[in-house]
């Protein structure tokens, strides 16, 4: 791999660690914890992984004994996060530090690799081409989900065979709720594996009291409102088009939040609070009108209108239709195999009930065949398939032309569409992501050396500087409850929506009614690696708000 | 405005000056010139401006005259580039270093505030807030062609009131083709008015034995290829979607062959090879569909194609056919109004030529309406618009369908579409393009200081330190001849395509069947400005090419 001039002098980068890792640790335990909801079912499916303590690694002055050495193995599990390559590498130099003669171990391509024993051996030298770089091209990633008895069995014998002491697995909810249930099966069947999880999304939705953010929101969330910075000031420049915006982000509005209060568009719409006021189509188009009817009377018709990729599924009305057509979709799977598209939205709509049918039929058919669309394998819509940004900006231009014919509205309504997400997947991590990524996976190997299994690597304290960060451990079934996942009762880790009372989204409300009749555009630009720290080392706005910085 | 950090800091950064503007200049006449082609034609139609010489600026180490105060007036003309803000603050510079009472007005919203007479003095402190950051939104925009005797009395009028001695225009190849009209205007009709031209284009195609390269290239290609680098390193981590990037460009493929060179994807398409090489879509699908089946035999299924987006006029069947469509949207243009989507198609369908008729039939309907969308204002099918991207992967999964039946495809196509344009035209000016457009800007008001009329400003050498660059003046009927325009023959400056037998294609093409074969992505990463230099100063790749130099 010819590398980027940027690369060459990126990989050189040490990225920080938080002094209590800076040498020796020693373990300091907490109280015995509760899972935050249903604890009685929590603890019978975890009886051997419940109510263990939250632990905090501290500087250990009187070392005492020499570590024995250990072996590890790491699947990257899921959609791709900037700063996976800096887990991989903090992992690396952790077990590293502690015994050289420890050894790391990469399952290809996600869960698959584990449960087929594909599988390489990271050595210093391959590492050193990943460091501080984007992606989980190192050994791929994958989206098998890992949870039958069967897989962990599988999985052991290669654990075996490697003499792997432990497994980190790096993913977002979903793979570390599997973590838990995986340690818990070792565990209960007397197998001396550990599994710890280390938390990743760009989604930001993997997030609690005690995990301050997942890894990679931060640079992906910076590159998006870098472009969108950009389109800003194109927009305040031309001034003649409306840019409807679809930022990825899955159900949780956090990216379209974050990238709101970056550059402060006209517009943002956010998920949660669509769902919380029972919002309609109809609602948020009648609002977009309004501010698109008021600044054209100053004689602006040009704008900027974020759109979170899980919109639709908030939409109390949509996402009762969804839900119905996902039954649908399940039970008349045989009849509607093959079917012309045409015909296949005939016989969708014959199944639905009558509520339904009347909101199907008014979708536009490219809308309504987007919605018809195989689930993914967690059995939820492909919501970044749905141009949501597309249908509401049609809708807008349609309700314009009214507004027009009744005097309610005079102006010029352009538009341009844009979706990000694939753009800030793999972006090489900001510094925040790269030090914060380094730390997590250098800890995961302090809580392996611990003995500890069901825990996910955490560190904390995050809107401080990197040495005063706190690094530990929270047993994973803490942040557990249980919930509904194909019909059934599961236990999962839950997920961190948009809090309506929160100041990342008080702070973005206080400002709205004003964004909408200005034009008061921030441009983060892109970036920066090199500058001075408040350019370089500034973390996502929602982190410093939510610690209640000032930003 | 509310300055993001790195605005804050970048607004400090001191662009730098070739070293013969960096103090009093003299000038170096060079012979006299001749326009590219059509000399009779052009000399008849610039009797006052032909002919003129090559100028360069020289330090000049015995200054002896106080310089006037004088005014210029400027113009933003069409499309945003990165650098845009730069050039008025180098003219704003440049003029005051000669003579602190002189001033300088901007004309608002691009031509039509020179026709109109809205303008605003540009002071110190109002420049400030818009040193090296991208957009134009400094005075704004627009697309309104300066070409008529009118307008330009019109704009007289208002350049006397403000006792305004010349009146740069920042612009395309177009822009500056009515810089030259306007300058020989007001020279044959006496008046003491100068007018200078600035050459500005993201897509590159402004670019000559004289001009290496217009303002914007460099920057926009650089954000391009940043996100280009971050979509394949998320293709070879996920290693599951094709995908198919449209770049903006017009009709040149200077952007996507810039982007091809800084990021190796698996297929670049390149319009100008397809023209000469007279491809069909066919022939497009037949080479994306080999590539495809010969990754999948490797057991990748996943890659990246760039597609410029002027492609559709470059094939010749469609060329021809989107030239007869000029013709009957003109001709049948009442006949065609308000009617409804289908009935559009057929009517056009049925005041076709009988070749033009098949092919139109062949296209998808979507595809089809695209190329039936009213013009822009130069006649031109506004390429942007058309998906073609979208038109080529629908293609090449039909073909591979029949491929697959036929035995000779097994493999999984899964397919992810961008399109960037808009996400680059204002990005803050890389290093490269804040110095040039300085130096074009400071440049510009030495040429004005000078009394020369009809120039372009031109800053060359410009792979050698900035210190090192030559600034000077090239007459614009220089680069002239005549073309067919509305069915009119004009003088126009050549737009450059791309040069088959130029280094960047040649490289390019020396290296495309191992991309195709073979995963080896770069990935740049974003533009920095505070690194080493290897990173932060480093002009585009086709500039270095075309200089000879190693890349």
């Amino acid at each position: 791999m010819k590398k980027s001039a940027l690369q060459r002098v990126r990989a050189e980068y040490q990225p920080k660690l938080p002094k209590s890792l800076q040498g020796p640790v020693k373990l300091k335990v907490g109280k015995a914890t509760e899972s935050v909801a249903n604890q009685e079912d929590i603890k019978n499916l975890f009886p051997h992984t419940y109510g263990m303590p939250v632990v905090e690694f501290e500087r250990d002055e009187n070392p005492s004994r020499l570590e024995e050495p250990f072996n590890v193995g790491i699947i990257l599990s899921g959609g791709q996060a900037p700063g996976g390559h800096n887990v991989v590498s903090g992992i690396f130099d952790g077990i590293k530090s502690l015994n050289r003669e420890s050894r790391l171990y990469g399952f290809l391509m996600g869960p698959s690799g584990f449960i087929k024993h594909q599988y390489m051996e990271l050595t210093a030298g391959y590492i050193k081409e990943y460091r501080n770089t984007g992606g989980f091209d190192i050994i791929g990633s994958g989206r098998t989900k890992l949870e039958t008895p069967e897989q962990f069995e599988s999985g052991l014998k290669i654990l075996k065979e490697l003499d792997i002491k432990a497994l980190v697995i790096i993913g977002g909810d979903d793979s570390n709720t599997n973590a838990a249930v995986l340690a818990e099966y070792y565990k209960s069947k007397g197998e001396d594996i550990q599994v710890i999880g280390v938390p990743k999304t760009i989604d930001g939705d993997l997030k609690n009291e005690w995990i301050e953010a997942s890894f990679g929101f931060d640079t992906a969330c910076k590159v998006y409102s870098e472009v969108i910075g950009n389109i800003q000031r194109d927009c305040n420049s031309a001034k003649k088009y409306y840019h409807f915006i679809k930022l990825m982000g899955r159900s949780a509005s956090h990216i379209a939040l974050e990238c709101a209060l970056q550059t402060q568009p006209n517009y943002c719409i956010i998920s949660e609070e669509v769902q919380a006021k029972r919002m309609t189509l109809d609602n948020i188009v009648s609002a977009l009108c309004y501010m698109i009817a008021e600044r054209a009377k100053l004689g602006w018709n040009f704008g900027t209108v974020l759109v979170p990729e899980g919109l639709i599924e908030f939409i109390p009305s949509m996402k009762k239709l969804i839900q119905e057509m996902n039954d649908v979709l399940v039970e008349y799977a045989a009849e509607l195999e093959g079917l012309e598209e045409l015909d296949k939205l005939r016989a969708i709509h014959s199944h639905l009930s009558e509520g339904n049918k009347e909101l199907f039929k008014s979708l536009p058919k490219d809308i309504a065949l987007q919605l018809s669309l195989d689930r993914d394998s967690h059995g939820n819509v492909q919501v970044s398939l749905i141009d949501t940004e597309s249908l509401i900006s049609r809708m807008v231009a349609k309700r314009l032309e009214e507004m027009e014919e009744e005097g309610q509205y005079s102006g010029k309504f352009a538009t341009q569409h844009h979706f990000f997400g694939y753009e800030g997947r793999c972006a090489d991590p900001s510094n925040f992501d790269a030090d914060y990524t380094y730390s997590l996976g250098f800890n995961a190997a302090m809580l392996i050396n611990a003995g500890l299994t069901g825990y996910m690597s955490s560190v904390r304290n995050l809107t401080d500087k990197p040495e005063n960060w706190i690094a530990g451990g929270i047993p994973i079934t803490m942040m557990m409850n249980m919930e509904k996942r194909h019909g059934e009762m599961k236990p999962v880790i839950q997920k961190a929506l948009v809090n309506l009372n929160g100041k990342p989204y008080l702070k973005f409300a206080s400002m709205r009614d004003t964004l909408m009749l200005n034009t008061l555009y921030q441009y983060p630009g892109p970036i920066q690696y090199f500058g001075p720290a408040e350019v370089c080392d500034r973390p996502s706005m929602t982190l410093l708000l939510e610690h209640g910085k000032e930003v």
